[in-house]
């Protein structure tokens, strides 16, 4: 195999943005062989962009019908584990866009899914993994020399979105149809990164508000708090209503603090641990000295592009993904644990009861706006999708 | 009277501290004639100052002196209202240190008794309130143009202090001794500058760790979310084990974002206000256009001589008071709320059961570290006092 056969599932806003950054030449590993999509208008668009491939209403459709080594799935999130799980069971690679599934109940089949499959590729659309400040970020944590987590804060409200946003698609930001709102649509990526560089934490607490600042019938604002095995603090704040919104990440360690906003990273370092200062300095009023430094990346930021070509070559030549698909169960176990602590009115401790959550998810299902979507729930094979 | 004659009780840090700065004329219309301190050396130090006024060893002696007009109360926390009240009821006008009281009960009684005597005046000590910074952001949101609340945020962690600062004195860091930790110490300036500038939040849920970062029995790591009577949220984080500390206040209206630093006062103001905004735009994606600007203020940053100043001005002329001392128990309402919210493990209503807090903050006091303080909790006139 020289170019990977993509088939594509969901030509919508994200499907259609992936299928241009290839035929733009950006994946030279990756050739489209196949796309699936229910909308007429969007069968259409691709017709014209690839005439010659096959073109399917359904993805499983297109999964049975060998003309692909992988697929990419950019459907709406509940159908993302049925498809993916028949995806790896006809013998295809599964890239799966974020979030990895609404619950993690449906995420667990799909990653037990692919641990019956080892030889096959599975990996999550976290493309912000790629972006050169957070792969620094998660570089100096993990390297130790910083010491341990005390404090983090992500105040990640830049996820700005008016009325006509979610006016745009009777699925948006319904239980039926999204499964959520700011956490399972804009989040999934901030959530991934947060666990990817912090780890996971064991106890949440979420203040969560139901439609807020617009007419919808999930959350646009949620304040959490969490606390990790080390006792270690951290709070996560984000909404869909902030205008203008701000996005500051900042990590407290025994050694130091970090500071990202997505564009640079600054760092103050200690001379000394603060533990140990605070132990051995006899002036009452003194402070670790510090010093302060922007911190230099590689400046890569590849994004979509960078997680389809690892993809590929981890499929043509057994190299490293940017996000294995297992992983993508850990951002989704906080988002759960967020919107059980709400529905509960108390702290959730991690793992939750999965079972609960997902039937507090159903009862809100079931009263949905998006009625005529509640079938796809609870069905494997038949979700309503367009694309994302 | 051209200058006010004012007593000094409690002549620790913050009560030298003023001292010396009416010593070096920083304060016209005020006269030292009279001091009182517990410790003989505080006594001496005085006494080498101001060779010629009367220095008594308990508060309460000065108070009964009849050689000032009014006293500054720079004694630990618990005597600031049983001091005060003694004070009034000799007619003297008080200024007293922060916080108002220990519990809001104590201080409540504080207030009763100043609305007993209009015509004397009661300051506090909240020196930040003359930071051209704050005034300009309360001058801001008053004004009414940028909206109503919808967020704040203050990440406000740069209280450091060493284990050794805890152990400078016996009654420091004790529920005996202070009552509490950071909040009860370092806070009360914040605490007091949030409601000034924001409002009384209604409800307080607070996670709080005592003794995490110190050998100490109270709080000195607390992360607290609020709600406002109009929905609001907020987020108050604080520590002293943070170092770097951070100090990030910022307040998201309908129509801007400010950000205050301490120092600098960023504006983000929006062309249309959000919500307007968000119900007439039809563009998915787009947000309020919006202008940035530093915030020009008049730079001055009186600080504690400036509260003195005020004060004196107060009695003297009849001018306003930096801060009317009944205007105190604000900020410690919030704080006795975070504590009794941690303490209960839930949230918290403003107003809570005040009796219940006592309670609560009693059992604690009972197995204090500081045990041979604990009479001085109950007591209005032997308060066991030296300076802050």
């Amino acid at each position: 195999m020289d170019k990977l056969r993509l088939g594509i599932i969901g030509i919508g806003n994200i499907g259609t943005g992936h299928t241009s950054n290839i035929l733009e030449g950006q994946c030279p590993g990756i050739r489209i062989t196949a796309a699936a999509d229910r909308r007429e208008s969007r069968r259409s668009w691709i017709h014209e962009q690839l005439p010659d491939i096959p073109v399917f209403s359904e993805g499983e459709e297109l999964i049975a019908s060998g003309t692909c080594d992988a697929v990419l799935i950019c459907v709406p999130h509940y159908p993302h584990p049925p498809l993916a799980i028949s995806a790896m069971r006809h013998g295809l690679h599964v890239l799966v866009e974020k979030p990895a599934g609404v619950y993690t109940l449906q995420v667990r089949e799909m990653n037990e899914e692919a641990d019956r499959h080892p030889e096959l590729a599975f990996g999550l659309m976290y493309n912000q993994r790629t972006n050169c400040v957070y792969r620094k970020l998660k570089e100096m944590i993990d390297g130790g020399e910083l010491g341990t987590l005390k404090r983090v804060s992500w105040l990640i409200t830049d996820w700005y979105r008016t009325q006509q946003y979610y006016d745009s698609g009777a699925w948006r930001a319904t239980w039926a149809g999204e499964g959520g709102g700011v956490l399972l649509n804009q989040c999934p990526h901030n959530l991934d990164l947060w666990q990817w560089i912090c780890g996971m934490p064991s106890k949440v607490h979420t203040h969560m508000y139901f439609g807020k600042w617009h007419d919808i019938e999930v959350e646009d604002d949620v304040t959490t708090f969490v606390e990790y095995p080390n006792g270690a603090t951290g709070t996560f704040i984000t909404s869909t209503g902030d205008a203008p919104g701000s996005n500051r990440f900042e990590i407290t360690m025994d050694g130091a603090r970090i500071l990202a906003d997505g564009r640079k990273l600054l760092l103050t370092e200690l001379e000394m641990p603060e533990p140990e200062f605070s132990r051995t300095n006899k002036s009452a009023f003194a402070a670790p000295p510090s010093k302060t430094i922007e911190v230099e990346t590689d400046g890569r930021n590849e994004q979509h592009s960078g997680v389809l070509n690892a993809f590929a070559a981890a499929i043509l030549r057994g190299e490293p993904l940017v996000a294995d698909g297992t992983e993508g169960i850990n951002g989704l176990t906080i988002s759960n644990a967020m919107h059980l602590s709400a529905w509960l009115g108390r702290e959730v401790e991690i793992p939750f009861d999965e079972e609960l959550y997902y039937s507090e998810l159903m009862k809100r299902v079931k009263t949905s706006r998006r009625k005529d979507d509640v079938q796809a729930v609870f069905s494997d094979t038949s979700g309503t999708y367009g694309g994302v």
